[in-house]
């Protein structure tokens, strides 16, 4: 029996992995933790809304179901593509079809200084630990005497106005107002700032006009400062510095001003293109290596003149196609060139608020929030999880209350 | 207002709190984590039953709701009896009265090798650790060339033959013959051995011998090679020593066979009995010093010739009678010497089938098993706990299911 190895199982591994499971091929699933994790909840995680287990899927349980498919945790560290292996820290796998779905990374742009104080959201552990942070910073603030110091405990700064920035941002102001600020009675409301830094000259780039100017009213209106034109100048462990001279003192500093390639894509000896992203041909795999498929946001594909974005419905539907690519060579055929189809953007800001954008139609408030609910809940993996997931929200809904608002563990990162 | 501090937010400070809140008093909640743990169910975390935050429960969710009462999050150091100051890491709290109810840990009795490398379960933090390691070790079993380390790696000792090894046992042994067996089929089930070793002649010592045997037979039934009269003489990475010659080639070891007061306990400068707890007088109070009280596993109170076990029933009492006593005090009354009333003690051994004593009465399989379940149910705190709990359990009762099989840090921990 032939063999695909997929390295990755997020989005894009996992559509691929699905698509070709029982088809006769062997598919082999790596990745570096056991589970599929739902990259798109995870900011919900590190603001006390949701349990880290309800957005994380276990590979095994989905190994189990489907037939001729194997699971095998690992760091992937290269490939030989002569010998057509995949290179672990702790081993190798031969292949005869390979897909690279090994994702992304946050992009610090060579700024030591930002990366060593910042978090940013790509790992579950990522998400604990922004949560366990921001409520240390409450507990600390409470019994700090020097006003400063107190201040600057209470400022959170968010660098980066995507989906991932708006979110986060509208999330952490409810968890503020309505749970911390109950919780705290050692804090004054007015204490507690949440700053969202954009360098461009509106939010969400990639919506239309009207959507970005309700999202910044949006956020405004429940008391987020947003600063656009703004630009990161340096960090460190108590202050962000601004292009221009202002200074904000804060020990909180959340980065998603952008994303790269993972490093796997600098070690492959092929063509790079912006952000390290792998360039590949039009049936998703590398120029010269036609049994190798890079796909996600490992991968750099235009369309329509532009790269395609680096979201999760784009890795989904390479995953797809290129299960049906293998298949369809298997049988001596050949597919048309990979084309997007966009259904569509959104992000949620808060209670009954979101935006999103389908098919040239823009919708804002509440039922672009329904839709997102009701998407987000339909994509997850698991009848528990979304079960979990559905719970958490109607109790947030109903009672303002963010049960998740643990500090785990003390100090496993220090900042 | 007169100030209460309770060092400890266990079942013994919790109680303690919840009567004394609204009472005219000022009542200071300190504990080093910002949640109560409802401890007994800790073993289910480790067993991936339970997610880690369905049985924790923030303190300033309560705070919120019990009036006059505030919460510190610290680390006490010790107490400065004559300035009537409770001493933290980070600064110190006055008090008019004190209630000691800081707990116990793990006794291993200066066994440093064993320490360092056993597993064992007090903080949520550690129940997590060792979720990731059981399933950690499965994964690198089915790459493990070697047949001497794969079966060492698929080799679980729990050492002690309490309520909380026998639970333990039973539930890995669970988690490895329904859920494991299936995501692994790499591993042959007749490899994976659970052993249970204790050095008296029977499981449960507190239980009547009936119950004692019938954990036992279930225990071995289920798959658990108990082993009696057996004494773990040291321990290194990869073995057990036992008294007598034998070596158990293992990569894991559960520690459960001895608790001791918490090292607080010792810095007081006061009598102690067996296991470092702190000798109290009739109404809990420090021999000597009226306005100070120890309730819970740190105290050690006889009654009827023995000292008052180290359990959750005894801490709740003692600390609604601590909190009587103060009220009572405060009016200018006294209250007669605490008692303890033994409302019986249970275990579960696995699915349908616990031990339960109550009254003189004892109970066996489904009907104790069916009381265990409710009754753990009730003590937990929150709606939303409750529900999520008694979700996973359905879960699993139906499915044969335990979702929480994740992997959430690689090596936070290496043995």
């Amino acid at each position: 029996m032939k063999r695909v190895v997929i390295a990755g199982m997020g989005f894009g591994g996992l559509s691929a992995a699905k698509a070709l499971a029982g088809s006769g091929l062997e598919v082999v699933m790596v990745d570096r933790h056991n589970y599929h994790l739902f990259q798109p909840l995870l900011y919900q995680v590190a603001t006390a809304g949701l349990e880290q287990e309800s957005i994380a899927y276990p590979i095994r349980a989905l190994a189990r179901r489907w037939r001729n498919t194997l699971f095998r945790l690992g760091e992937v560290t290269g490939v030989d593509f002569k010998a057509k292996r995949l290179l672990l820290e702790d081993g190798d796998i031969s292949y005869d079809y390979l897909i690279l779905a090994a994702g992304s990374r946050t992009n610090f742009f060579g700024r030591d200084d930002i990366e060593r104080h910042a978090f940013d959201l790509k790992r579950l552990d990522q998400a604990e630990d922004l949560r366990n942070h921001v409520l240390l910073a409450f507990e600390e603030a409470t019994r700090e005497r020097d006003q400063e110091r107190r201040r600057a405990l209470l400022t959170f700064v968010i660098v980066g106005g995507g989906p991932t920035g708006v979110e986060f941002a509208g999330a952490l102001r409810e968890l503020v107002a309505h749970v911390l600020s109950r919780d705290y009675p050692e804090v004054r409301p007015e204490e507690t700032r949440i700053i969202l830094l954009e360098a461009a000259s509106s939010l969400l780039s990639a919506m239309p006009p009207r959507l970005q100017g309700y999202a910044l009213d949006r956020l405004r209106s429940m008391g987020v400062e947003v600063m656009l034109e703004a630009r990161v100048s340096g960090a460190d462990a108590e202050h962000v510095y601004l292009d221009g001279g202002e200074t904000i003192p804060t020990h909180t500093l959340f980065w998603s001003a952008g994303v790269a390639a993972v490093e796997l894509a600098g070690k492959l000896g092929v063509a790079q293109a912006g952000s390290g992203r792998v360039v590949v041909a039009p049936d998703l795999s590398i120029e010269g290596l036609r049994e190798v498929f890079v796909i996600g946001d490992m991968a750099c594909r235009e369309q329509d003149g532009a790269p395609l974005p680096m979201l999760a419905p784009v890795a989904s539907q390479e995953g797809r196609y290129v299960a049906r690519a293998i298949l369809a060579r298997e049988q001596g055929g050949k597919l048309p060139a990979f084309r997007y189809r966009d259904k569509g953007t959104m992000a949620t800001i808060g209670r009954n608020s979101a935006v999103a954008t389908t098919h040239g139609l823009h919708f804002s408030g509440y039922p672009a929030w329904l839709v997102w609910l009701i998407l987000h809940l339909y994509y997850l993996i698991g009848f528990r999880n979304r079960l979990l997931v559905l719970m958490n929200w109607a109790y947030y809904y109903w009672f303002h209350e963010r049960q998740v608002r643990l500090i785990t563990a003390s100090a496993r990162r220090s900042s």
